[in-house]
This record gives C-alpha cells, sequence and structure tokens, in this order.
C-alpha cells in the first residue's frame, strides 16, 4: 500500500529531521523493500517479538536505523512514537545504529558493514542446523526463514564476501539476501569504487541471482521474495532503488547522511500526496499492518504452539531439547563431565580444549562451532560431522580461510540461541577483531577459543606469535578473556563461558605443553585470580597467567633455595572477573600490603602496572625459532625472572 | 630447465626436514612456477637488489618461505647455503615466513593469509602512479611489474577479495597474481570448505583469468605470463599444481605443512633422478639463474641507468623528486609550511589534518593516500584527483568501503617508497588491525590517520564509537601513536610521522571541534609528554590526550578556584615516544616525587596505570546521542574530574 509506504518513509524523515542526524536516504529509497518483505512475508509476532520460530530479519545496513524503527513501530513492536523522537537521543531506545537488547524487534546490532550479513549467515546456519535435527514427519518445529538488508558498502567489505561465499558452499537455501543497489556511497557514485559485475559475483559463490529493477515496484518485489523462498541455493536480490528517493538530492551522495531538513520534508508531503503533519501517524498504517503482519504471525504462531504441543507429546526427549535452547539452558553436571585433573602430568592446554569440547558437545545440544581451517592444530572442532548440504545435521563448520567472518558467524548462530563457538590461532583474532567487538556490544555468550598463544608458537615466527592480543580484548568492555594456566583451569574457563548467558568469552591457549601444577575449585576460579603457591611470611608476589604460572612456581623455588626469600605465586586467568571482584576479595589474594610485586606474562606488559610493580613481559615482537629457543631468548627463563623480581623497589 | 626446478624443490624439502618444521607442500608443487616466473620473466638484479625499477614479486602464501629461500639462493641474492640450513632457527635470515628487511630480495613480510597479494596491489598502485607521473616521451625510468604467488587460502581472505575488487576497479594492468591451485588446504580439500566458480570471480571483478592446467607445463606457464604481461587489465593465472608433488602423501593435506622426512626425500630423489646428497647445489644450477636471470637484470639494470642519465639532464626537477622518491627523503621546511597556529581558535583535529595534509601534498612527490569511503568527513584525501584508469598521476585513492584493504595498501605503497596515507572513522581500525600490524612488524613507514575518535563521536553511537582502539595499538610493538591535543600537535604529528623512514604512525582525531590550547616545539613534542600548563608548588598532576587536554586545563582552573589546588597539566600525545625517553626527561615531566596523578582520556584507562593512581577513562561503550551529552552523560567534566583528583590518596 503506497500510504504505508509513504507513512514509514516520512516517519524516518522527520525522526532524523528532528535528532538533526541520521540517514534519511535509505529512509527514502528503501521504504517499500521493508514494507513489502514485512506485510508479505516475514513471519513475525510483534506481540511476541521472541517467537523462537520467527522469521530473522536483520538490517546490515544499519545507518538506516530509522527506516527500521519505523517500520518497527507500524508493525505494532515495543516502540512507542516518543521512542521515535528519542531518535538518536541519550539513553533512548531509538539509537542511532540498530542495538540488540535495547530496542524490540532489532534482531542485531549493525552499523560497521559487512558484520550485520554476515551474522545472518549465522541465523541462518543455526536455522538450517535445528531445522534438520528436530523436525520430525510433519511435525515442523523449526521452519523459517533468515533475511538481510544490505547495501553497496557492505558488499564492499571482505568480511561480507568470506560469508557469501561460505553460504554459498553451505547452500543455506533459507538466506536472501536483498540488495538495496542504489549506485551511491558516502564518497559518491559508487563507480568512483567499484566497477565489479555483481550478478556474476555472486552466482559464482553459489547465489541465485535476481534483478529487482524499480524498488517501487512492489509485484516484482514480492515476486522476486516468493522465488527466493523457494529456491535450493541462498538467494541476493538486487533491487535497484534511489537513495533519497524523492528529495531534491535524491540519487546523490548528499541524501545518505544529511538530514533533508524540515521544510523540504513538508514539500516533499505535498509531491508524495501525503497531506499531513510531522510525526502524524496514520490508524489506516497501522491497520495495514495488522492485516497484513500481526494476523499472519499470531496465527502462525499459535499453529507453532500447537505443533510443539504435539512435538513434546510424541518426542518428549527432543522437545526438552529444543526448551533447553529455546531458553539458553546449559543442563550439565560440570563437576561429574569434568573433574579436576591428576597434578604432575603435562598437556597442551589446546589439546585440554580438544577433550573438553568433545565431552561437552555429547551433553550439550546447542553447542555448534568449528575452525578456520586450522582444526587440526586447534583442535576446536564441533561434532557430528561437518555441516554441509548432505549432512545438515553436522555440528562442525569448516570455515575455511575466513577466520572475520566466523567470528560473525559465530555471534550469529549465538543470537539463535546456540552455544557457539569458534577456534584460531591467538594472532588471527586480529582479523575477528570487528566482530568479537560487535559479539561484546551486543552481550550474547560467545565462546572464541584462541590457541598458539604466544611465542612459544616458535618456528613459525613474530607473524603467528601474538604480543599485543591480550590487551586488545581485556581492554575491549564487555568481554571476558580466559588465559588459563594448565588444563584444570582450561575446564572451568570453558564452564564459565558455557554458563555465561551475556557476555562473550575469549579463552586463550597454549600450542604447547603446559605442566598441570594446580588444581581449583570453581567458586575460586571465578574470582579471576588466586594463590596457586603460597610461602609464611612471603615479602612479595608473581602474578602470572597461562604458561608462565609454571615458570612463577620455579622462579618461586629458586627464589627461596638460592637466595631464601619467600614469594607467593598466584594464577589470574581472567583480569576481567578479578576487578569485579570486592575489594575484600581482592586483598586476600594480592593485599594492600605487599606491593613487591611482580607480573609474568609472554605479552605485552602494559596492564599489569593496574597490580604489579614491574612487568616481564613481552615488548617487542617475537621470533622464529624453536619455541624454547624463542622462550629462552627473551629471558623467559627461573633466573632472569628471579633477577628483575630482585631488582623491585 | 627440470634439473634446476627439482634442486629448489629438494633445496626447500632438504631446509623444512633440517628444521623439523615447515611447509614442503607448496615447495614440491609450485617450484616450477617459482622457475619460470625468475629465469623467464621477473626483471631483477640479485647483485643490486633494492634496484628501483626492479618487478616486485610477493609471495603471498607465506608459509612456502623455503620455496622462496631456495629460489632466492640459486637466483644469486644474498643468502648463503648456511643460511637455508638454518631455517627457521633462532635469528637466522630465514624465519619461518618471509620478513622484510631481514633477508635479501624478500619484498614484504607475508604469512598472514590475504596480505601479500593485498601489498602487491599497493606496489601495483605506486608503480602505475609514477610511471604516469615520471616516465617522458620514450624515457621509462619507471617500467616494471608487481608479481604475487598466492594460494587458496589466501584467496579465502576478505582482504584478498578486497583488494582484488580494487584492482580490478583501477585497471592496474601491470598485476599478475599467480594462483597455485591444488585443490587442498589444511583441514582438508578445498571443496570442503568453498565450492566457488573462480574464473567467473575474478572476471566479475575485471580481472583477466587464464587456467594452466599443469604447473610442471613450462611452456604453458610461459604463454600465460606473457599474455598476462600485455593485458590491458589485472591478470590471474590459475595454475594447477599438486601439493607435495611426488610425496607419497602429494595431493593430501599432509603435504602441507609436514616434513616429508629425510628417508623419504632420498626415495624422491631417486625418482626424480636427481641424485645428489641432501643440501647438495648445484654448479650448473647457479649457472642456469646467472644466464637466464642475472643477465637478463643486469642489462636492464645498466639501460635502466642510461635512461636515468639521459633523464636527469633532460628533466633535472623530476629527476630529483625521483631520487627523493627512491631515498626515501622527504625535504619540506614544516616550520615554515606548518608554523604552530595562534592559541585561542577552535577546530576539529580532523580539519586540522584535511588542511596540513593539501599543504604538504603539494610538497611532497611521494605522498598519496585517501580514505575509506569517508573522505568527506575524514578530511584525509590526497590530491590531483582520484587515481584512476582516466587519471592514473591522481594521488587520490577511492578506497571505498575496504578498510582492511586500505591498510594492506598503504602499506604496500609504502614498501614501493610511497610516503603512504590511510583515513578512516578510528572504529573502523579494527577492520584494519591484521594488515597494521604487519606494517609495523616490518617497519616501514605507512601513516594511518583516524577520526572521529572517542564517544564524542556521538549520534552514531557505541558501534562508532572507539574505547580500546587506544590501547589496542599502543600496545602493539613497532608503532608509534599519536593522539594530538588541538592543531598544533596534529601538525607535530604529520611531521614526525612523514619524517620516519621505518616505523609506521597512527594519528588519532577529533571528529569535534578542540580548542587550541597551546603551541609546543617540535623538540619538545617529540618527548611524547610535555608540560602544557604548570603551577607553583603543584600538588598534583593530570595528565590528558587530545581532546581531554582541554578538559584537564578547565579542571586545573577550577581546582585552584575552587579548591585552591595548584596542579600540572601534562599532555601525552604519544606514550611510545614519552617511554623512550631517559628518566631524566620523564622525571620533569613527570616528577618520581610527585604521585598524586590522574589520567584523563575518553578511552579504556588500563595502560595509564604506569603513569597515573587513578584513571578518569571509559570502561563500557558509549551511548548514541549529541556528542557533548554523551561525553556528560560519562561524567567529562571539570567537576566530577576534580572530584576524582581530591579522591586521590
Amino acid at each position: 500500500m503506497e500510504k504505508s509506504i509513504n507513512a514509514i518513509r516520512f516517519l524516518g524523515v522527520d525522526m532524523v529531521n528532528e535528532a538533526d542526524s541520521g540517514h534519511p536516504g535509505i529512509v527514502l529509497g528503501a521504504a517499500p523493500i521493508m514494507y513489502q518483505l514485512f506485510t508479505r512475508h516475514l513471519k513475525a509476532n510483534p506481540q511476541a517479538s521472541n517467537w523462537f520460530d520467527r522469521d530473522r530479519f536483520v538490517l546490515s545496513a544499519g545507518h538506516g536505523s530509522a527506516l527500521l524503527y519505523a517500520t518497527l513501530h507500524y508493525a505494532g513492536y515495543d516502540i512507542s512514537k516518543q521512542d521515535l523522537k528519542d531518535f538518536r537521543q541519550t539513553d533512548s531506545i531509538t539509537p542511532g545504529h540498530p542495538e540488540y537488547g535495547d530496542t524490540d524487534g532489532v534482531e542485531a546490532t549493525t552499523g560497521p558493514l559487512g558484520q550485520g550479513i554476515s551474522m545472518a549467515v549465522g541465523m541462518a546456519i543455526a536455522e538450517k542446523n535445528l531445522r534438520h535435527r528436530f523436525n520430525m514427519k510433519d511435525l515442523n518445529v523449526i521452519d523459517h526463514y533468515t533475511y538481510t538488508l544490505c547495501g553497496d558498502g557492505d558488499l564492499q567489505e571482505g568480511v561480507a564476501m568470506e560469508s557469501m561465499s561460505l553460504a554459498g558452499h553451505l547452500g543455506l537455501e533459507r538466506l536472501i539476501v536483498l540488495f538495496d543497489s542504489n549506485d551511491i556511497q558516502l564518497d559518491g557514485p559508487t563507480k568512483d569504487a567499484v566497477s565489479e559485475n555483481i550478478q556474476l559475483k555472486v552466482e559464482s559463490m553459489g547465489f541465485d541471482y535476481q534483478l529487482v529493477v524499480d524498488a517501487n515496484d512492489l509485484n516484482a518485489l514480492d515476486e522476486a521474495i516468493e522465488h527466493a523462498k523457494k529456491s535450493d541455493k541462498p538467494s541476493f536480490i538486487e533491487i535497484k532503488s534511489v537513495i533519497g528517493f524523492g528529495s531534491s538530492v535524491a540519487g546523490t551522495s548528499t541524501a545518505h547522511g544529511k538530514p533533508v531538513g524540515k521544510e523540504e520534508a513538508d514539500k516533499m508531503r505535498k509531491t508524495f500526496g501525503f497531506d499531513h503533519e510531522p510525526f502524524e501517524t496514520l490508524d489506516e498504517v497501522y491497520t495495514d499492518f495488522v492485516d497484513k503482519l500481526q494476523k499472519r504471525g499470531e496465527e502462525a504462531h499459535i499453529h507453532w504452539q500447537e505443533t510443539m504441543d504435539e512435538y513434546s507429546a510424541l518426542y518428549p526427549e527432543k522437545f526438552e531439547e529444543l526448551e533447553h535452547i529455546m531458553h539458553r539452558e546449559i543442563v550439565v553436571d560440570f563437576d561429574k563431565l569434568l573433574p579436576q585433573k591428576e597434578i604432575g602430568g603435562s598437556e597442551a592446554t589446546r589439546a585440554t580444549i580438544g577433550e573438553v569440547l568433545d565431552k561437552l558437545q555429547a551433553e550439550i545440544p546447542e553447542m555448534i562451532g568449528g575452525s578456520a581451517d586450522l582444526s587440526g592444530s586447534t583442535k576446536v572442532k564441533g561434532i557430528d560431522g561437518n555441516f554441509t548440504k548432505e549432512n545438515p545435521k553436522g555440528r562442525n563448520i569448516n570455515y575455511g580461510v575466513r577466520e572475520h567472518a566466523m567470528g560473525a558467524i559465530t555471534n550469529g548462530l549465538a543470537l539463535h540461541n546456540m552455544k557457539s563457538f569458534s577456534g584460531g590461532f591467538f594472532i588471527f583474532s586480529d582479523y575477528m577483531k570487528p566482530a568479537i567487538r560487535i559479539g561484546a556490544l551486543m552481550q550474547v555468550p560467545s565462546i572464541y577459543i584462541f590457541t598458539h598463544d604466544s611465542i612459544g608458537v616458535g618456528e613459525d615466527g613474530p607473524t603467528h606469535e601474538p604480543i599485543e592480543q591480550l590487551s586488545m580484548f581485556r581492554t575491549m568492555p564487555g568481554i571476558n578473556v580466559f588465559r588459563p594456566a594448565g588444563a584444570n583451569e582450561v575446564i572451568h574457563s570453558m564452564r564459565y563461558a558455557l554458563t555465561e548467558k551475556k557476555t562473550p568469552s575469549a579463552i586463550v591457549l597454549t600450542r604447547q605443553d603446559v605442566k598441570i601444577t594446580h588444581q581449583v575449585d570453581y567458586e575460586t576460579f571465578k574470582q579471576g585470580a588466586f594463590v596457586v603457591s603460597d610461602k609464611k611470611d612471603f615479602e612479595g608476589i608473581l602474578i602470572a597467567t597461562g604458561s608462565e604460572v609454571e615458570l612463577a612456581l620455579k622462579t618461586q623455588d629458586y627464589l627461596e633455595q638460592e637466595k631464601g626469600i619467600k614469594v607467593r605465586v598466584v594464577s589470574m586467568p581472567s583480569m576481567e572477573r578479578f576487578a569485579a571482584q570486592s575489594a575484600k576479595i581482592k586483598n586476600k589474594v594480592l593485599p594492600k600490603s605487599c606491593t613487591k610485586r611482580l607480573a609474568i606474562e609472554l605479552g605485552s606488559p602494559h596492564l599489569w602496572y593496574q597490580y604489579a610493580q614491574d612487568v616481564f613481559g613481552m615488548t617487542t615482537f617475537g621470533k622464529s625459532g624453536k619455541g624454547d629457543n624463542v622462550i629462552e631468548f627473551f629471558g623467559f627463563t627461573k633466573e632472569k625472572v628471579a633477577e628483575r623480581y630482585l631488582n623491585l623497589e
């Protein structure tokens, strides 16, 4: 309905005008796409917006937030007109870019380009995997589509190309990409920055391509989406639109991010035959959405509930599993499944994670994950085989050399209630950084596992040896970083990560063998730092993490035997967890009275000055050589650490 | 010559065996490609390996380092047989992955996939730009090709797709990508991770595609390269090879990264009819390279020198410019061109950089750069128009929304002696992180300019508001980070970045206006930190950077007027530079005796505990709202900072 589309257009334009900030171009150009998708296709129940079997819609072009909020408002989501007026104001639920958790109906935090489409791929994987694992005969308890709207900018991002390449490979037939193709980007016409044949490109990656020559042609849009839903490939619909449609700057980059102004908006209303006041909302448009979206959604929801009832009766076990997934409930007796290991053994913590993951996945149906082409080295692998066209029940995702997409897809899976995990060399966390930040910002419990965590990597050399990566994640808000010292801390790290309902975790592991030097109970571990070895009347403290706890213990012995000096050794697997403790607990582990403290870590030293007087860390890049040699080259020996300790004031 | 190829193969295999570490698969499979490229096409003079007009070759598949070193050894570069035996040993010149600066003939540091091919794109841009700017009539002083060898993994990386998309758009006809297509990656057959039509994909991006069905078919290789050199598009030659060719694990992922072992190597030598000892090198192979590579190279070099002589006589000014470029000499009177501005004005530091860049580029011919689709916002733009097919003399690179490629291409340009700079929102430095790390590791003087550096971004909200990014780069070795407080510090930051011959710089700027609160001379600025405003008998110190220096000064006033407390204000535009100063200078700025210190910065607080007792920073993500409101929301007001100061012990 033309009127509904214009109602969305002007609501969006008014929001941007009121805020004097935002992006009217996409609102005016892509409103018909949103309208047609929401009223003709999207399966959703705005009154129960978290209904598990809803279609997912991700606005990858996150700068189109005004378009999204205006549509959601009319569609019946919990966004008031006042919320729309508060667009882009501090602490409103209508922030400049869509933020998951802040706003009803927003399925993912978007804005940084390429992330939304990649998270949509993750959602589509989750849907397909669950569909094949849980649907029984004609009881389709999982039966929905994933849509994403993206712009030219999204498709220039490498992460989008990685994700689309994977989506094509995996044959995600329920993924439908709507490309708002308006030939304009921020710096001018797209032709100044790109001259690709997008049809060939997406077809080369296994997508079904369709062209809709005019975004205002509602029938053509409808037919294309209908066709896409039936395709056995992921779909890509290029929809030619005019950025800033109807405004005086239509079709230019000026339309992208500049409010059209109240005067011009009024003029445009006349031209559009939309004779209303700014922010005036129309009953007939609400009714239109009730008729075309809400009723459809409610019926589908009721039908699903009936199906679920039948399902629960016929397949009680599977029903229970699904219930756990839907409510993000992890039901495992961790202590029993993963008891602390005996002290004295030695294993690479990447080996521990492999073992831990296998055991946990057998018990936890929502676990799914994989590695970026290094599963043989990371030991991070899903069970039940590779998730493929032929084996859609598989829970291992063979990401290929696509780390960035892996990060974003892990988030998409988490948004779809999966306990998703990724695996990669720690150095390649660099490639994943933008995605991990979105995970932290959204507060979804993604689990990013990293191995090969230091110069201990050895021969592969400085290109493969993390230095600043621990600091990179520890200074990021909203994420827990774990660098466990030995197998027993790995077990607890994974437990923490799995039982988190919001905050994502990064678990950072060694390539090389590490001694099992201690056991620790889970409650103590959760403090983030604890005493591993104490001496009566200690005069100083060595703080270490991961593989350096062993070195700290050796240094402790050495100092006592050679110098008669007694020190305490503290393991601090998680700075974030420790920072969150009470002063009392902190003081118990690191007594204020004892300022003679040396931190030891095979990484950038800077952060440790919070807790230590001096730091034995890495201030340069690493070296290529045998792991032990490299570690020694940089002085990480008990003698040199002791020397450094003795120099403390 | 078959024998030469096998000589390279077995030298590489022996190296990996000796180190018991490395990647024999590519050595055995791709040796013919290297041989044919080096002996038939590559224009290089191993005796003068830095000759400016040489062809560039980048091994994007950096794990093939043994193949590269073996080839370079026979080709006459300064790599001895002992060096080859020391492959992957600590402090050898033959590290696990090729490292620029460590090894003669290595043009770029590679290993993290996708970076090499992207840097090659940067080199090809430099070549084309210089060629069109400097060649006169038939005096071709710039006249070379850029080759890169990449594997399946490279082409799965998003950054490679971004770079190739840009290369196609720019029509870099002298870029030749050799794709070692062996259908295998680390986790198994490539078909488990990717099912693309690579021909369609690269053609869609504007590449000329050719297929060589057998890497061992030297004639076919030769013809393909010959054709590629004549193409008016960038070229992509898919060369089908067998990973681990001739070994018992040929054609499997086992061949990728596992030494074949000495016994099998000996067996293989027999099968190959290569009847020699391990590490035995053959005179006839040296001779082969002398005849086919060195003589050709020397002649070309001499011819070039003659051309240059003629050029210097006819075009002395252009000759001088080119000389500066070749020797990385910046000839500018900075003080005169960019005097310190008057105190009292107010401007966004992104505005300052725009002005500074314009002035500098007019004087410095080697400057070239651009932004990732945000030049209107970042103000970071090259001069002389966009570098395009039609205007190859243009020095502005319109990167499109390809931040990661921009980072790598900036490095590639720097490797080709350009003073290259990039521009983007600071939040999108996340996308560039892997490339910037390579820049820091290589020690090339890339200049990464970032704007919109804090929650001051405002309405765009937390997805666009940097928090941990300053810490991310400050904890990275090998890079200088500048966060200048006002226009006058911007001027000096850019001067430092430009005159650096090795270390890259990140310059971090505001979106919002910042007062020009002080002037500073360059020598003082270079200390990294200095006193901006002092009070006699100050009892404490406020340390700040960027936009917070103004806030610190306001707090200083407030404390004196309201509480009668005197504090010093220190600006610390560069932690790295300050850390590198003598204890004496440090003590002058931050006297040890004065421990009452508060740091103020709109970023993660953690690093500041090195210098301050407490930190007024950001421990959460930001908010969407008007910039000033958001800053106030998080308490960055003189009253709250003063309160925090008063709570110091």
